[in-house]
């Protein structure tokens, strides 16, 4: 499709794991990526440069939430997602689904859509595959997600049959708004979705039933969603290195640096969730020496930086003992420190990862860098 | 004294406006200056690399806030408030004296000091001179300031007269204590304090007292408490140009544009306040169309910037529908971009009266400038 392109530039030989070149109208993205998330046209408490500094290549923004506040219609109106998230790289938004589905606990389902209410105000929306196609249209992102039925229990094997049949209805309707509405000329691709839960052989059907269709990219969903550790090694085992080779796989809502070596030795290309802004914004980092309480009293006096191995403007300004004074008296800044320390070692590992893949030498790091994360919990 | 001096560069014929070049063991100082306030180690929601851009060369910290959290010896053993806000320009830092009379309601004062309830846990606390100089001392900025009681009511003239004259003997101890700890050697200025309310004869008489000490630089206080626009010009009139020619003169707590032009030709050169960013942090703007308040249905869908004349950060890369979408969902972004850009307004307005007043035109822009703060109002 027109401005999208999608390169594979190695292959490891251990496990499913490949380095990509996926290119968009806004831009190359190295993959293995990570995609921090800006859920209301801001990634919390980050400028631009602050993400274009961490290493962030791609954005994601919640349809969901944008249709609520300010509105789809207001947002195309301000220039699209682009100007008003002031972020000139690619931008992908969801389609809504996992939030319809897992916030507020309205929704009413049926084979046409759903019905739910608005966590803002309690009024009634409704989405159908092309309602959530139109929205996104109108957000103007690069990268647009197919309407989905994220399964509520997925070891309910019933209930995840028929949400993923009726995803897979749902595709064939986005494709085909998408197709007849001109997705293409406006620059915009739309990615498939694979359901199926912790079932090897729904997930494979689903797989089978999505790719049917050639789309610029597919992603895998359902896969964070109260699931044990082993039902979404299942689900990654069923998906990952299945997916086409040569168009990028994007596990939605993952993870943290484990989930990332899990998915990416299955061969998994993108990935997205609020974990480092979230935790930035509790008070907790990711270090070379594992995740670190800033609440703690334990850092009180510790003029050492929070990560000695990292360069980044928060390690390279500020000390634990500081960083400990400026969250416990609730100052602004030391959300937005420990968010872009966060975000910035997660692009710092997924770029270890990407150096590992092309040197065949990912489980090492992986290793490495497990017992790391482990090593503080153990104190 | 070592590592300061303070030289006019440029006198007004028409009023007793000055430019000047301040200069401190941190670096130098454009006057008159704006001081953003830092309270609590942080000027609140911005980075140190973000207040560089807009302008800022000297902070402010409050000895009353940092020495209840995480106090001043925690400050110290972490290295000193430059290295806590992560600043290598120079900082000032108050004396307390108006946050123990102001915050809380519970200062018992005698005639060695006072006595006050802390705002964070009501535990008993005592600040005299010598103990505020201590404080300050362990803080580590550059300029220090003399406590000083600063009156209740300024118009009440017993109380003010009381309140003075005890400011003047505290002047004393706090000059004492500075010489004997080697304050001089420790590179750090004491500020004294002219008080004397709403009265001209009690103001000069405490401009007299104040400056029998050969001080870097004397301030003037209890300006900006409960008084009227025109006891507050009584106060200007009685200590600005009557200060010493060769020293910086500080008028504390101050303000607003108006109040920058009213004390500027009279004569002051350094101003602190917390209105940019309180005023960011509540959605309203300084721009060169007036003030505006960024909650208003007005700007949903407006494209344009919050000032059109404005080169910031905020100004060139997101519009007013895009920020007042970002206060509505009470995003961080937006309390930071308006406290950015008003931060970057209230120094680019400092900017723009230095150059006015080395080509003796202030009177012209002062009047350019209040019939625009008045523009909006009007609408």
């Amino acid at each position: 499709m027109t401005g999208f392109a999608f390169q594979v530039l190695s292959e490891s030989k251990l496990t499913s794991a490949r380095t990509g070149l996926f290119d968009t109208p806004h831009g190359e993205v190295e993959t293995p990526a990570f995609m921090p998330v800006g859920t209301r046209g801001t990634v919390k408490g980050l400028m631009p440069r602050d993400l274009e500094e961490a290493g962030s290549r791609i954005l994601l923004g919640n349809t969901y939430h944008l249709h609520l506040r300010p509105s789809d219609e207001v947002i195309e109106a301000l220039g699209g997602l682009h100007a008003v998230m002031n972020w000139q790289g690619p931008i992908l938004t969801d389609s809504g689904g996992y939030q319809v589905f897992s916030l507020g606990d309205t929704a009413r389902i049926d084979e046409d859509g759903v019905n739910f209410k608005s966590i803002v105000d309690g009024s009634a929306i409704r989405f159908t595959a092309e309602r959530v196609m139109q929205i996104q249209s109108r957000l103007g992102a690069d990268i647009v997600m197919a309407f989905d039925q994220c399964p509520a229990d997925p070891t309910d094997r019933q209930g995840v049959a028929l949400a993923t049949d009726r995803t897979h209805r749902w595709l064939e309707r986005c494709v085909r708004w998408h197709r007849d509405h001109g997705g293409e000329d406006r620059g915009q691709a739309l990615f498939g979705i694979v359901q199926g839960g912790a079932f090897p052989d729904l997930r494979e059907e689903s797989l089978q039933a999505v790719t049917e269709h050639d789309l610029v990219g597919y992603a895998v969903g359902g896969v964070s969603v109260g699931e044990s550790r082993e039902q979404m090694q299942i689900a990654l085992e069923a998906t990952g290195s299945k997916l086409p080779r040569d168009k990028p796989r994007y596990l939605m809502g993952v993870g943290t640096p484990r989930d990332f070596f899990e998915a990416i030795e299955r061969g998994f290309d993108l990935f997205d969730c609020v974990t480092p802004t979230r935790h930035g914004r509790t008070a907790s980092a990711y270090t070379s020496q594992g995740r670190l309480n800033l609440r703690n009293q334990q850092w009180v006096r510790d003029t050492s930086p929070l990560d000695p191995e990292c360069p980044c403007p928060t390690c390279t300004g500020w000390s634990k003992g500081t960083l400990r004074h400026l969250v416990k008296v609730d100052e602004m800044l030391g959300a937005i420190l420990l968010s872009m320390h966060n975000v910035y070692y997660f692009h710092a590992l997924l770029r270890r990862i990407r150096e590992a893949i092309s040197e065949d030498r990912l489980l090492e790091l992986k290793a490495k860098v497990l017992a790391e994360a482990d090593a503080n919990s153990a104190r």
